[in-house]
């Protein structure tokens, strides 16, 4: 029991597993689809933040190669889930809006929040500009690429529907090639863009085995599968009751979710003077989404007969290519200060704002 | 008599200032009013100059803080009086239009002016990198902040007026907040974001005491009071009358009366080898625009019962962002030299001739 | 004969010259447009790269001055000859996607296959950074500059056409103005950004005498005279019978025969670790292509009453926008990696699909 407060008291998100059976119940008794969306979102944090530490940890029993691997494809699983989800539903809207709000969350709230913490800590905090500028570069290309059928689609006359989906598919197509591509150079070279090194986190110390790491992956992905039905099913009667719109939900409340534990890290890490590791975390977890989890949605989505095309809309290309060039010109500096990270964060809180207030 | 003839052509700007009697002269005897449009415009410029000597002078005899607090505060107060005007008329597109092309002015009338002049006498002109591209960085991040309401607004289906508002409020109160933390930062930090320090400045020695400074404001703000009284009376008919449209009086005329003493002091630096000052005069101007003058006006404009909104349209936003971008990447080089001052006068000169021309 | 077989082994392109007769006997035989349109092209390519041969061992026979002119201006001879013929013949979407395309292909096929060829070999290639990012900046700042007729005139209501006329002319003057002061630059500084030192390029060593450069230059242009005639002519049934768009020919076709020989020196570089010469090429050649052959042709164009209008459809304004921003990112940098290249190749990759497959 003791030990269970200790432990409680070092990770207290953990008290939101006891979101999931609520959320259940709230399902079952009709409690009413607010609780049952409130109660699942609350449930995915800290599981989400499991099958981070699962995949870490096991990770950590392989060798560093197969270890880069597994973070660089389950760093976002518990967000891969709900979208599939949500592809299911047909809530395509969703989907674009929360693959948009994935980025946006990671180069303006996470580093924002990052530099602030560190900044008001430590002062100016430098990095590496070298390292620092060249996964910028990658990640402006990266969701360059992801852009252009947006881009040219709402340029030109509407063309045949037909049209749209193969380039949505070629493009698709590209980018998993890059993605490979990108995992091939990160074995190689040093200064990995995809996957950050364990060596420098200096936060987790993993004594799990092999044996408690894949339990624990299996338990909180299969809580993560049970979460994300419920919460993708009252989407829908949220979005009439509330007044939200679902493009507010997708942008702004399902990327925080599956991604605070990872947003957390990050923080901690500029508060104890690692900014690198921030600037790292924020640019890794951005090129996956771009990189890997969107084009692995358009194919996943022809399964289910939904066929996700890549085209964003003209809100959501505006705000991603100012996110990634103003994450290119903060990086390229090698340097932050709480100001900057001030300045970030307004931006975010603007963009909600907008986002809440404007139908888009 | 002498001595005024000395003083005369030290300041050869000074005999500007018979030109505001002569527009209450034109005023009162109907001259027409496109002379009184003229006169009072030629009659901000050297009282313009004379708030910001004042300035320094009262801040030379303060601690630094408040002397930074004076010099970001009343730095545009001759452009901040006559917008304040223009609201009370309701010339709501002259308003936006001149915040627009005072910081068009600056990034690139200004510096190019600067780099130009400097690069002939000096060279490939050279300054630290990182004061430079940390200010450009506030820059963009604060230009980009003032210009999320008009992208979403224009991008997004059109949305009540009511939502409108409360979005170009709550922006403009994140501005204030953001301007609020940048003076703090200004305080705490070297490299100051908001105010050019006056020690760097090798140009201004001032006699002055406390006050001779205090009187030179007062009758220089009276002054600027008058002209723009008599200025914003006189645009509509000069509208009607000359066939320029209001956007380009506010783009183009109006920035350029209230700022051609600041932009005198920036190109003056440049020639005496002080790149480093023209470059901070320049971005410091814009912030302060964007940070302050820009969201004030939105308050203030309340109190007129004429709300201006933050929406500027697609030519200025355009013009806006690739200003700031242009100055970033001038400023992250860290050096400078006459063909790269001579592309920015040539887009200040083709900006003007499309402005000119074309319908907005 | 045997000298014959080892010139063709060091220069297998040459080979293509036969190209030419066979265009002219399908042109009078009648073996179909498509022939003619195949032929001409591949014609082209031999004879660009003679051109630019001739020039160089022209320009090594006079002092540096004259020969860093010849290569400003007769660098892109070829595709200045195939554009006026496209004037004559009235297709102006064609000559704007063809500039449009000159400069998307140096700065993401050139740099792009540069970087991976370079960095397959090399690993991680640095180059001087100031050299490189100077040459940037005002290639971004020419692009900008080129891009202000329609930017302005997309988001304007729609203006008359002869204020859109004059536009374009005063821009176009402004342009030539800038491409005459740029050269002033590259006579006095080091660094020059128009035409790349002759002196670091390690793969041409000319033994042509002048007489022997004049006459490869003269048979080599009146080759290109034929074969863009011919090319031309043949644009239109191509475009109807083979159902590509007349903007894929422009953008894609007619700038990849006009400068492969070209590109081939810029990678030949890159594997021999000049990468900084690669970089060199590709942006001087944009640059050359921004501030002379676009204002030059919108002049040309009004002797054969086609007047040519700087105003780029928005396809080709995001793309050059885009482009030269990341050439401006990668060269800030200093350094490049294959993965980098992969990305400007895949981004080039999927824009050849979306002009293939969507309409503009």
């Amino acid at each position: 029991m003791r030990m269970l407060i200790a432990y409680l008291r070092a990770k207290p998100l953990t008290l939101l597993v006891l979101a999931l059976p609520l959320a259940v119940l709230a399902e079952i008794s009709h409690w009413g689809e607010v609780w049952v969306f409130a109660l699942s979102a609350l449930a995915v944090v800290p599981l989400a933040s499991y099958i981070g530490e699962g995949t870490e940890a096991l990770a950590a029993h392989t060798n560093p190669r197969i270890g880069g691997l597994l973070n660089a494809t389950l760093g976002n699983a518990a967000e891969l889930i709900i979208t599939i989800f949500a592809i299911r539903e047909g809530l395509l809207e969703l989907v674009k809006a929360s693959i948009t709000g994935s980025i946006l969350g990671n180069v303006l709230l996470v580093l924002g929040a990052s530099m602030v913490v560190g900044g008001v800590r430590h002062g100016v905090q430098t990095f590496d500009r070298r390292n620092a500028s060249r996964n910028a570069i990658l990640l402006v290309l990266a969701v360059l690429a992801l852009l252009i059928p947006s881009i040219l689609n709402h340029f030109t006359d509407a063309p045949e529907d037909i049209r749209v989906e193969s380039l949505s598919l070629g493009v698709a197509a590209v980018m998993i090639l890059l993605y490979v591509l990108a995992l091939v150079y990160s074995f190689k070279a040093e200064g990995t863009p995809l996957a950050h090194s364990q060596a420098e986190q200096p936060v987790h110390v993993h004594a799990w085995g092999v044996r408690k790491a894949l339990i624990v992956l299996a338990l909180a992905t299969g809580g993560v599968v049970i979460a994300s039905e419920l919460l993708v099913g009252a989407v829908e009667p949220v979005v009439e009751g509330l007044g939200v719109s679902e493009f507010f939900l997708g942008i702004i409340l399902i990327p925080l979710i599956g991604n605070v534990a990872e947003h957390l890290v990050a923080v901690t890490a500029a508060a104890r003077n690692h900014m690198e590791l921030s600037v790292e975390i924020a640019i890794a977890s951005s090129l996956q989404i771009a990189l890997f989890v969107a084009p692995v949605l358009v194919f996943i989505s022809l399964l289910f007969g939904n066929p996700l095309q890549l085209i964003f809309n003209q809100v959501e290309v505006l705000a991603l290519a100012a996110g990634v060039l103003i994450t290119a010109l903060v990086s390229e500096d090698g340097e932050s200060n709480w100001l900057e990270g001030a300045e970030l964060l307004a931006i975010y809180v603007m963009l909600a704002l907008a986002f809440f207030l404007l139908p888009v």
